[in-house]
């Protein structure tokens, strides 16, 4: 295939192309993935995290400026979930693109969020290993909020950074949602802000509730506007890449992911096969309207729809 | 079945045991919810989201009493993702449990969130049509923070408030989570603080921007600690659950909602299936391992977990 030959040689264009055919499921995008598949595996990947107005993409830049002083060459998938009101984000990331335009050794891409039987951590999955094969030695992924697809995206990742900001409220509530548990590094970002000491001593003292087994987890202060902090986060993020090495667990970690990968795209699958099938025949929606008429229960009439497929 | 039986007599704790069957996932849920489903359709069903610290569970208790005063039984799942963090959430249950539990006509159940691979809307859906058999009128699911999970949840209920407040920083941007879309009524609640009006103007100019045919999404100001604002909520929803019958589009809904419903609970059984057989059979771990050497790719490697199965 042209293209990968092209990709690998280090052709940007030829990488962007890949990911598009990737983000629409092309039936080329198949045969690119098996192709670039056996050269990924190299990239130490990052994810990214944390809520609107944390100052989530000023600190990725930042880290990537950061990791390009470090000799290392760059990838970054920003996640983005679209929506009808928010054409401002597209804008802003072009912005954001002209502001790293000028050095080829990072290469940014946006992805909006897919329907909800979709899979944006599969997909997201898919463009990291493309990236990775095309020799990017640190893949950034960027999340928007604190939900269950960002704990689905972080699983694609790493090491996981979580960010948060003084004076918004709600930080250690939101900590509720299972996010500190994935949290490999701890950002208080705009930590110039009153409140900042506060909130970093209140995480530092969450974690000590539930100290993880041989990793502690830092919470460092940035201001990314001003790169405050930016070389200790960089080097945080060094330190548990190292750790993941030394302790095995790059390699178990690495396990799970695949076996979760496995899972998630057996199961994406079969919904195609089942959409594909009942869709054409029309037992969807019969069994649809039974449902509707209280003439059979959803469970049972999910099983006909199985066992009819 | 006797349980069935005796919740249709009216027996609370024959209610609550069923629940806690189906939360489970007990073989006798199936049972028990395969009797209860023809008798369910009748409750008008209302989801209730906003992010930590918006005070949403005093805003559904407020609700729930307004329900009663106007004469109606109201059931109450609250969605409540646990985490090792968050023990004080069910601390906090308790206490306003005992608020509520001098009526008969309210009946409050909390729900955790189950693992990724599991359905969290899916079993909500199930503890709904439960409440709904049971004949509560009113049924709330009630869930934490504006994620895909919120979104799938709300996917079950007939009407959608979201709620904000004012002075968190970014109640306008975390409204770009497509969760904006969702809302049936917004709520701007602890309106006693700075900045409601210009939160609820923000939001009212937002939906201007994206008009919805039939239905003018209304803009609410609640203080739900004082009761304020409570009745007219409660008319909204009424005015709302008017417009879905007179329209045809509560029927419209509920085929939506019955065919997203025997998808997902299609792929959750085919999940279930893959995990059982290939679990046992040692072949998923095969894979695994053959993805983690690049023998094969990701993809491959899912079709064929689904063609052994």
């Amino acid at each position: 295939m042209q293209l990968v030959d092209r990709l690998v040689a280090g052709d940007r264009r030829a990488l962007a192309r890949v990911i598009t055919l990737v983000e629409n499921g092309a039936p080329e995008a198949r045969t690119a993935l098996t192709l670039l598949f056996p050269r990924s595996g190299h990239a130490a990947t990052i994810g990214v995290t944390g809520g609107a107005g944390t100052g989530k993409s000023t600190l990725v830049n930042q880290l990537a400026k950061e990791f390009r002083r470090r000799g290392k060459t760059v990838g970054i998938i920003a996640v983005d979930p679209s929506s009808p009101f928010t054409q401002g984000a597209i804008l802003g990331d072009r912005v954001r693109m002209q502001d790293l335009a000028s050095d080829h050794g990072i290469f940014i891409r946006s992805m909006a969020t897919r329907g909800s039987l979709g899979g944006l951590a599969e997909t997201t999955g898919d463009v990291l290993t493309v990236l990775d094969a095309a020799g990017r030695d640190v893949v950034m992924v960027e999340t928007v909020g604190a939900g269950q697809d960002e704990v689905e995206v972080c699983r694609t990742t790493q090491t996981t950074i979580v960010i948060t900001i003084p004076g918004s409220g709600d930080d250690i509530q939101a900590m509720k949602a299972g996010i500190l548990e994935i949290a490999d590094v701890l950002v208080v970002n705009k930590a110039d802000r009153e409140g900042a000491d506060t909130l970093a001593s209140q995480l530092n003292a969450l974690l000590s509730l539930a100290p993880r087994a041989g990793w502690q987890v830092p919470v460092l202060q940035t201001v990314a506007t001003e790169g405050r902090g930016i070389t200790e986060l960089a080097q945080a993020i060094e330190d548990h890449q190292a750790h993941l090495r030394t302790t095995g667990k790059l390699e178990r970690d690495a396990r799970d992911r695949v076996r979760y990968q496995l899972l998630t795209l057996a199961r994406q699958e079969l919904m195609q096969r089942i959409l594909h099938e009942h869709g054409a025949n029309g037992s969807l929606e019969r069994l649809v309207e039974a449902v509707l008429a209280r003439d059979i229960d959803p469970h049972t009439a999910a099983r006909r729809l199985i066992e009819s497929a």
